[in-house]
């Protein structure tokens, strides 16, 4: 990505340096050539390099709205560290600019006692709306709304609403659409500053908004939120409380993190990582909490190998007459694990985009069906020749491995395909650690496969 | 997610009723009660259950201005066949009212002899452009972009450039940044319609416009791309060629799709599935490209089993005189690849979100080692307990069996953490099947560790 200054890191490189020396002018006047997001990007480093106290005498240079830009862009807990650093009347400054939604991430991350603080000196308005958005659970669609939108009446002309948005300025995405509200401010219509701006002066609003609108409601969770967004692709969209009445709007800039966020926890419950209430980044977590996330499913895993290894005591004879098999067991169970894996990944990131439904559930095994004996085959083939060329071993052998390989790799893909799909239907996150229990199971079945067909073909009692 | 209309799926289903009894205009005025996206959604459904035939009738009948907007929201292939089952008259209609960034997608979808018949009919200046935008790699900024945007000259007022805006029109998202241009093309600065709205008419467009913006090339990756939308959170970003020309602006909610495909791609080659050039759904890829995607990485695999296999054999002695530790071969050989998979997961979403730093690898490291310590221990002493008092073993099997996962989880952790920064380091895609490659290695290391382990303490020469 090019940015106007091509030299990010040259330029981080040469702030450092004047920093180290003292030489914070020299350090701004570099710092102001990029924009907001880029000043964050590198006072987070300087912060974790260079420490607290240089990045917020640094930040504090800043000129006052570029600071609150900048402070916008900056990380939760880096936002709580510089809080706490500047004074009272910074704060206030701060606070006083950010937009309402940022405001209310902030507030959610900082201590207690600087939140009290803060709220004394707020307007008495602005508290009570800050306490009630405070109040949303955090993941829903109210958390991540903004009250600052702007609000129409219908009877309004072209020429009024466009002087209405001009005298209350508004900030950034949330002018590009306006909220048509009742008196009892249950909303009634959309219409975009696009329409407003080529349409004639005299038109009324009534006339122009655009009443088949897509709403949310607060307590939606903020994965229907990111799926409303993906669907509709509009740049904002209102949230109403249960009684219909208008009490915020999401913008899309603000749901880019959300999709993130829900991608990412999808992607570690796959290989069962618990998620924390609130995400932590991986180096904020402690070594406890990564503990405990991670601890519970890998218990169960080992419970699941225990039942593994019982069951492979069970072919004790045919192992200890022919030890050899001891050697293609991996092979079997790390074919399972793998060729399950690739399917369930596919399958839950279909579901997850909605590109499989239930209702294909035929079509998937069929597919992965005919896609498990393809690979079975090629896999089987290779194996058979590597064991009687390489090993030396006599072709019963191989054809033992051969022919449980073709029966592990069918298994696996189909149940592979299957998990997810059950896992949906009974309302479970078809991503719920679907790695780590397909491999158990493809574990279990694959030796047993195994060491039975072994058991047969080389005509030992089990 | 609410929409006006939430009885989405019962309206789906009288729809589906109404067509099979070929009661096309009641399943119309049904339809109609939705938004596009959710009339698009619909006729998805409507043609894999009820077929083209059916969907088209049900396409053909909305009204033209509809049509085009469902058209947009349509899966590319739907589009193609939709295409070719209806006129010339209406293909031109729809290819005429689209956007023009949706107008390439769908001519990238459809076959040759269908876009040249299209061409013909598109009027020379387009036509070249058009060309023009086909050219641009697949999953570049160039094949994201749209050439609608607003051109301003910084000589305008506000009020010129309002009326300008106003005269030119212009569709949706695009209207809402406005792009300086010199005289040569090139780009000199943006002002948000938000900026022209809220300030007096007789100001001057130079004094308004930002000159600090952030622009992409147009062979930047999408990936890129998505970085940038993400990290600024702008409703739209200009691309320029190599001269800093603008030749287009790419806005937010094409970017969402991006997204969405970045991540599936990260996530299905961290499961060593390999990717087709133009990604398609699961159920739309055939058999064989099914196997040619998932075949290669599990031939690798093969061999790392088999390496695996032969090391095992090589500790004969031991397992034939102590049969009983086969047992425990696949708990710790699973819990390697188990605890290294958890690590590496987040590891490579830390690198891919920015949170965690190629610098950062000793603190992760440290953390790592920490957290297998813990989670060692703890799992030592499960299946120490486990071995002695229900499988009734010796306490020196179940010493071997505690010390060996120690040893294994560490390493796993250790492994699981470094493998993908060392990729990063190189340049490879940390993501690149990572799974099955800390699998493999970690079925090594742990069948040495664990074998190695027992015939040290139960006295067994190799």
């Amino acid at each position: 990505m090019d940015t106007k200054n091509q030299h990010f890191d040259r330029d981080l490189g040469k702030i450092m340096a004047y920093l180290e020396e003292g030489a914070y002018l020299k350090a701004r006047d570099v710092l102001m050539n990029y924009v907001a997001a880029d000043i964050a990007e590198m006072l987070e480093d300087i912060l974790e390099d260079l420490g607290m106290d240089k990045a917020v005498i640094l930040f504090r240079m800043l000129p006052k709205d570029v600071s609150v830009d900048v402070f916008s862009y900056l990380p939760g807990d880096d936002q709580a560290d510089i809080i706490q650093a500047i004074t009272d009347r910074e704060i206030s400054y701060i606070m006083k600019e950010l937009d309402f939604d940022d405001k209310i991430d902030v507030l959610e991350e900082l201590p207690a006692n600087i939140v009290s603080r803060i709220l004394e000196k707020t307007p008495r308005d602005e508290r009570r709306l800050i306490n009630e958005f405070l109040n949303y659970p955090e993941g829903s669609a109210g958390s991540l709304m903004t009250p600052e939108y702007i609000a129409l009446r219908d009877d309004m002309t072209v020429a009024d609403a466009l002087a209405h948005i001009k005298r209350v300025g508004m900030d950034s995405e949330t002018i590009y659409l306006c909220y048509v509200k009742h008196a009892d401010r249950k909303l009634e219509g959309i219409v975009s500053l696009r329409t407003l701006v080529i349409s004639d002066d005299s038109k009324l609003v009534s006339d122009l908004m655009e009443t088949d609108y897509v709403y949310l409601n607060v307590y939606d969770d903020q994965e229907e939120v990111a799926e409303a967004f993906k669907k509709y692709g509009f740049l904002a969209i209102p949230v109403v409380d249960n009684e219909h009445r208008l009490v915020g709007i999401i913008t899309v800039d603000d749901v880019m993190d959300v999709i993130e966020e829900e991608t990412t926890e999808d992607i570690e419950r796959m290989v069962g990582v618990m998620g924390d209430d609130e995400r932590k980044k991986y180096l904020d977590l402690g070594v406890f909490r990564h503990v405990k996330n991670r601890l519970p499913w890998l218990l169960f895993m080992t419970v699941a190998l225990m039942v593994t290894g019982s069951l492979i005591n069970q072919f004790e004879s045919v192992l200890s007459q022919v030890i050899v098999l001891v050697g293609y067991l991996p092979l079997l169970m790390g074919t399972g694990g793998n060729t399950g894996t690739q399917t369930a990944t596919l399958i839950i990131r279909g579901l997850s985009l909605d590109e499989v439904d239930l209702k294909d559930i035929f079509k998937v095994l069929w597919k992965e069906l005919r896609v498990s004996i393809c690979l079975g085959v090629v896999l089987s083939a290779f194996n058979f020749l590597k064991i009687i060329l390489i090993d030396q071993q006599p072709p019963l052998i191989g054809l033992t491995v051969a022919i449980s390989m073709i029966l592990v790799v069918m298994f696996a893909k189909l149940f592979g395909g299957t998990l997810p799909m059950a896992a949906k239907k009974i309302g479970v996150d078809p991503a719920l650690m679907a790695t780590p229990m397909i491999s158990s199971v493809t574990d279990m079945v694959s030796s047993v496969i195994f060491l039975f067909t072994a058991s047969i073909l080389l005509g030992i009692a089990i």
